[in-house]
């Protein structure tokens, strides 16, 4: 038998094998994408199985994350390090071997995935990432980072709105080295893909801007890997190759949607071993082990090639390369002293111009920050001055125009923090955090430092009414495991959220407010508490307030000691952080009265625990109105008088 | 000068005025699509002014809905209702001229708009309903209904995801009747188009099925309606007219980004109107009073002439009209009597099971219930037996193949509920409503009965893993205002959740356990109050426990009991309904135990509330894993020994 459909039998084998014994995952995809999976590790994926960060390696994103068994499978195959007792632990507590691939959990897995799309967009993230550092470093005959980004998807993927939001922003961007391996087999869960789909995709991805190849026989290694061999070549557009496949191929079920996540029983997988001619999947023959080696081998070289090259760089570009060295070192930032002692002081900002302030000076610390907008640079202004628009025609270009299209920036923005190894951010409307809560629930999940830039925050935005006017998007977010949601009231505040942002790498919500806020007379170090005490020191009554009403606090403060009510603010940037404090701290901060208030313009249920059962709690429980700011605060009774005379009453009982 | 063109300049100068009394608004679009929606509201749309439900009326969905002001002033033009004092009040608190079109506040907005997209998904849902009642009720020359629905969208709308997979979802099923107006001004509030998009729209709604009509001069009122009524032709495809336009036209700042959101000063509006030759843009003129009022007539004798087919269609088709009469009626369902007992009494169900024999049985009382999948009906379940799938072929069909879109389905399913003024449902795994919150959302601020059902909800999903497993999600849709949250824990809970949603009319949430759920003894009468007592009467621990945790919480209490620890379980289907009860039916269930305790696989902080400062909290906190179910149990420690020895443990503390 041809050494090459050997292969492809033993991960058609070695994943159905996996998937029988954990009964449980999808062989659907696993025995239909098999040729793709195969042809682009063994003849094009370029990757150092011995260092997983090589930084110029090609990436590799699963966005189907169900077909992770051929991933395993193929990885396995390809010597990237698995073992067979990863293998025989598919799905199981802790393996390796995960139910969908996970960033940080298999040293390979570029990015995690299973919300299907989401793949597709970190693709798009991470292309875009790599002409930026190639634009920047690369010098004629010796490129830095020459990689291409694959990401297989199925027809799934492709519905997602959020795939197809970047397929047309990758058009426009002309990322040539983007290569979406489109596993069309025609088959959703469902049914038929006809039952909820019939356009046509050559002429869709044509009219987005995509170099668009067709392999009609996407089960044949040859045209595959030919296909593939021509897609690379692209020098204008991303290319999506159609590969024409059947789902479970070489199964009983093969053609039917059944067989997409049902495990072949017993019977079944020993039937379609006997097919592949395979008695031990696990167990790879020496003549398939001398066969895959060649591929190690000939990565090694191009790694080789690559060192060397490097090193004639380094010599022949020493201003490049030191600049390189610095974009890629992570020296830790000192935020304490970014800004100057007067921007700090000075009077009122409003927190998404004080977020300006901070990025433009960010940017000159930190050449990787980059980052962009969904449509609202002009309002959210979390724009980096002078760093210029990223663009096909401007790769350097620091400010990425994302287009109306909040759930894919979020998911591209995370494809770029994975490629830099650092920090990029996005921004648009808080109200529209709910367009792309998937992404910001997968940075958390992988812990990477993705910075999701919200303003607009609260009722207060006015007259473009309920839809724009924030209740729950604050606690849904804090909700969020594993995210850090700072909503500082003044700038020093804000910078004392970027410091523990940058030194923790932690994914993050910056939430700034639209309005100017009234300047606050707080330090850094306090701040960094994540919650402290602002103003006075023990009372009557304790307000716990973050963001826009902070100031509203201390203006309730000073009506109540008008009255001879004792008051102290408190206040909380980071809830997260403030909970990671010492119990003793903690009960510190929330003891200074007997009878605790919380403050803030959302309906977050978080606020009870930290008031007691005892406390006051106010909150924006329902849905704004089209209104003035101030005709808004009224309705709401977020006014100081209105606050003061509530908490009054409730002390005096 | 040309009526047409006077009533034009009116409108521009009207939207302009509003804006500017305001100092908020969107003078671009509304200078830019005037011509679009005068030819519009002139030559085509179907209305009677006087009966804003007037059932076979065209339906017409602003999405890009900042382009309010235009809206007000074609409407107050047209004699729909609106008075002076409305666009004088434009953008003020509890006025019928919100910042963005709202539903049920302004009589004849068919759907709240506001976050881009939506409105286009919103319109393929109504256009579906269109051809559903059609389907079924139409008879050879006496067409129940036979409305158009359009839609005005711009550049934004279109880069949207939710938008672009309602418009491929629309080619597929062939809604012919679907006009999409969409004003192309190649204008973004960032600059440009072509810095985001570039993608070219007559290709790309081609490839997905679409009729596409290019209108090179948008600002000129005859090519536009000479559009629009080619539209109105297309038997096989939805269409789009682009409309190229000019942002802004007529300002100083025309073609310019700068005019999406700024509203003229007033020697801008001065100048505008001196151009327009409008001085008091309110105030119409005579002639064109004269002229509009042809428009009314128009429909009048429209609806007339629909009034008389119908009495002839009540004759003809007597059986029909009963069916009709029978499906349009909004009689009360008794949900207590809609099973059988042997169905309510059968051991144990999956909720996901549970609620699929519930949908069965409704659909024979309901006859306007109709819902669909987003690609996983085989496994939410939410799917009626016997209903048919609808299709372009099967427009009777009550099951709706939404494909891998769970946005678009979302705001698709609010535009079908809208239509048939009646609860229509769609679905998906639990983990997945972070891509459709905010179609819920909006459900919840419209207060419509859209019925959103989610399967999977919890970690026990197991080997997925943690991009599967739910924590959030609960919480997060719990914290939408006004939107109703249920997570029963048997078949009678089921259906007290049905009884609520139904009886109400409101947004809701099914939260349907994967797993089978050990049936409790409990009653439908107990479980309309959300909360109650479900087990035990007093005792040393109350658990207050919700779905899949209430049968652990019973092993719990069997554990503890066996231990002389009298525990009382207290099951919340609904904490929203619960919440509506008295303080004193809420004291009482929640004070059958001084040490009360949560228990729900969610890290929801609203349970600190109820269990108070000395109570104990069971909940997830952290991302799942990949692993089988009786292993992630163990992993999260939420097995009764764990929790029983916890609980004993801090009890006799």
């Amino acid at each position: 038998m041809n050494i090459n459909k050997k292969c492809l039998n033993f991960l058609r084998a070695m994943s159905c094998e996996m998937i029988t014994n954990a009964n449980s995952g999808h062989p659907g995809v696993a025995l239909g994408a098999t040729e793709i999976m195969y042809a682009l590790f063994k003849d094009h994926y370029f990757y150092d199985v011995k260092d997983h960060k090589f930084f110029p390696r090609d990436r590799f994103i699963l966005s189907c994350g169900h077909a992770s068994s051929l991933y395993y499978a193929t990885a396995y195959m390809f010597n990237f390090g698995l073992g067979e007792d990863d293998l025989k632990s598919f799905r199981q507590l802790n393996s390796k071997t995960p139910g969908h691939p996970e960033y940080n959990t298999t040293n390979f897995v570029e990015v995690s995935t299973g919300p299907l799309g989401q793949g597709v967009a970190n693709a798009v993230g991470m292309a875009i990432a790599e002409t930026m550092v190639a634009s920047r470093f690369n010098a004629q005959k010796y490129p830095v980072v020459d990689n291409y980004t694959y990401c297989l998807c199925g027809d799934g993927c492709l519905m997602e709105g959020v795939a197809q939001e970047a397929i047309s922003l990758a058009g426009t961007l002309k990322l040539n080295k983007l290569i979406l391996l489109y596993d069309c087999n025609k088959m959703t869960i469902d049914g038929n893909l006809n039952i909820s789909n019939t356009e046509n995709p050559v002429k869709k991805f044509k009219s987005m801007n995509w170099n668009v190849i067709v392999c009609k026989n996407g089960n044949n290694y040859y045209c595959v890997t030919r296909a593939i061999a021509k897609a690379k070549k692209s020098n204008k557009k991303p290319t999506v190759i159609i590969f024409k496949t059947t789902i479970g191929l070489n199964s009983k079920l093969a053609g039917s949607n059944l067989i997409h996540g049902n495990p072949l029983t017993l019977t079944d997988l020993d039937e379609l071993k006997e097919k592949l001619n395979v008695t031990d999947p696990f167990k790879l023959p020496e003549d398939i082990k001398n066969h895959v080696i060649k591929t190690n081998e000939r990565n090694n070289r191009l790694i080789e090639k690559w060192n060397n090259n490097f090193a004639v760089y380094q010599k022949a570009y020493p201003e490049l390369y030191k600049k390189l060295a610095s974009f890629m070192d992570n020296k830790p930032i000192n935020i304490n002293h970014l800004l100057k002692q007067e921007q700090i002081d000075k009077e009122d900002y409003a927190m998404r111009d004080a977020n300006h302030i901070i990025l433009k000076e960010l940017s000159s610390k930190m050449p990787r920050l980059v980052g962009g907008c969904a449509d609202v640079a002009l309002t959210t202004k979390a724009y980096i001055e002078d760093g210029g628009d990223f663009s096909c025609e401007n790769r350097r270009g620091k400010n990425i125009h994302y287009g109306v299209r909040e759930h894919s920036m979020g998911a591209i923005c995370n494809g770029i923090t994975l490629y830099l190894q650092s920090p990029s951010f996005c921004s648009t409307f808080l109200a529209f955090s709910n367009y792309m809560l998937s992404p910001i629930r997968m940075s958390a999940q992988m812990n990477i430092p993705s910075m999701f830039m919200f303003s607009h925050d609260n009722f207060r935005v006015g007259q473009d009414g309920p839809t724009h006017q924030c209740v729950e998007q604050l606690g849904e977010l804090r909700l969020i495991p594993n995210l850090y949601v700072y909503r500082p009231c003044n700038m020093t505040e804000l910078l004392a959220c970027y410091d523990n942002a940058l030194s923790n790498q932690s994914p993050s919500c910056f939430i700034l407010s639209k309005e100017i806020l009234k300047n606050q007379n707080n330090n850094f170090n306090d701040a960094k508490f994540g919650g402290y005490i602002i103003s006075g020191d023990y009372g009557e009554v304790e307000i716990l307030a973050t963001g826009s009403e902070v100031e509203l606090a201390q203006n309730v403060k000073s009506i109540l000691e008008g009255q001879d009510i004792k008051v102290v603010v408190a206040s909380f940037p980071c809830l997260e952080i403030f909970e990671n404090q010492t119990e003793k701290y903690k009960n510190d901060i929330l003891s200074r009265a007997n009878f605790r208030v919380s403050l803030e313009a959302s309906n977050d249920n978080i606020w009870e625990k930290y008031i007691g059962n005892n406390g006051l709690k106010f909150s924006i429980e329902n849905f704004g109105k089209s209104a003035k700011q101030n005709d808004l605060e009224q309705y709401f009774k977020f006014i100081p008088s209105e606050i003061a005379k509530a908490i009054k009453k409730t002390v005096k009982k």
